[in-house]
């Protein structure tokens, strides 16, 4: 099978990370060509400098992990970030208008987004582990239309990450309108390539660099 | 013992809590008498109208609960919520920065937060779980020269919230100073009442109401 890594987000958006921690993350994401490196806000001018020149794409993440942010401040903090030279949004939706069935205002908080994202992909995380399969459906339908690139199944803070079970439902419902990111709880190769055969086009995760290892082993590649 | 109401902050701050649970919320404030309802920045302006002519404060979170938003965020932020309404300010520094030891930046953090919070009290939060006791010795100093009022042990977002012997710590280092408020796993009376003997001036919690029935059949009181 072909190499996985440009469909994986390097990500590292544990509270204390450190400078030096996300300069590794670059380094790492330059050797193995990674989609990109997925830091929070704080991070993304750092990460700009460190990944110039590199094909290797800026992506940070906007009113996270909780999404009950005012959409005023996804907004502020979205044009910040893409000032700074971050080329990928992953923004989470309001929660609470879920429960409350309020997707106008959710359309709307994704809308001001995108927006403000400008040329930036956006990709709308909807905290898949919350809801049941309908709500899942009428979200996929709300960011279908919502001028996002991607749905994403997880924040990686809540109870559960990405199942592969969520990510089929959701390659399904939005088949052609829109891509799915499976983020949360990947650590494997085994899991990044069952949430690839169901139809993800982008892995969020923290183990990267295990993944392409054992990767590689499974290709019988001498591992870097 | 008196009531321990006026030092209790009720907190929801659920990912997907919904307006009605805001509403009941308020109104459990207003009956117990608590010194604020603590929420996420999207209902700010629901809390400032069900509370207007009571005397319970509104209060929301900043850069909340991971910290590593830009400092312009979490001024904008702030801004935001002061004209919404907040009377207090919970705010997370960069825990990074904590990490790397760059105490000037997070001095510089809470400044700025501080001076957008204009008259607003602001606590602010270190994420004691994470941190050594010199550490946290030296994140009281910083707090102590911010402007700020309080220092605040935990979001209840990280691996443990607040423990007896942190508040000890924290009130003995910013004595006469600033005042410590206690959140994260604070579930009952007992825990509360240790928290308040070892010098915690408030009391972050979603256990308001179980905690004032306990107190009051302490007390051989008529629960409410």
């Amino acid at each position: 099978m072909n190499s996985p890594a440009k469909f994986i987000d390097h990500t590292l958006l544990r509270a204390d990370a450190t400078e030096a921690d996300i300069s590794t993350l670059c380094e790492e994401a330059v050797e193995y060509g990674f989609a990109s490196v997925c830091v929070s806000p704080y991070y993304v001018s750092q990460v700009n400098s460190l990944l110039y020149g590199s094909e290797v794409a800026v992506c940070t993440v906007i009113g996270f992990p909780l999404g009950n942010n005012t959409t005023e401040v996804k907004v502020f903090e979205t044009r910040q970030a893409v000032e700074s030279g971050a080329d990928e949004i992953d923004m989470v939706i309001c929660l609470g208008a879920v429960r409350e069935a309020n997707f106008a205002s959710i359309l709307d908080d994704i809308h001001r987004v995108v927006s403000a994202a400008d040329q930036a992909v956006v990709k709308v995380i909807i905290e898949c582990c919350l809801f049941d399969e309908d709500v899942k459906r009428r979200l996929v339908e709300v960011v279908a239309v919502s001028g996002a690139e991607y749905v994403k199944t997880s924040t990686g803070f809540a109870a559960s990450g990405a199942t592969v079970e969520d990510v089929r439902l959701l390659s399904q419902v939005g088949s052609g309108r829109i891509r799915v990111k499976a983020a949360g709880g990947i650590r494997d190769w085994l899991t990044c390539q069952a949430m690839l055969a169901v139809g993800a086009s982008r892995i969020g995760t923290s183990a990267g660099v295990v993944i392409m290892q054992q990767w590689q082993e499974s290709e019988g590649l001498p591992c870097r």
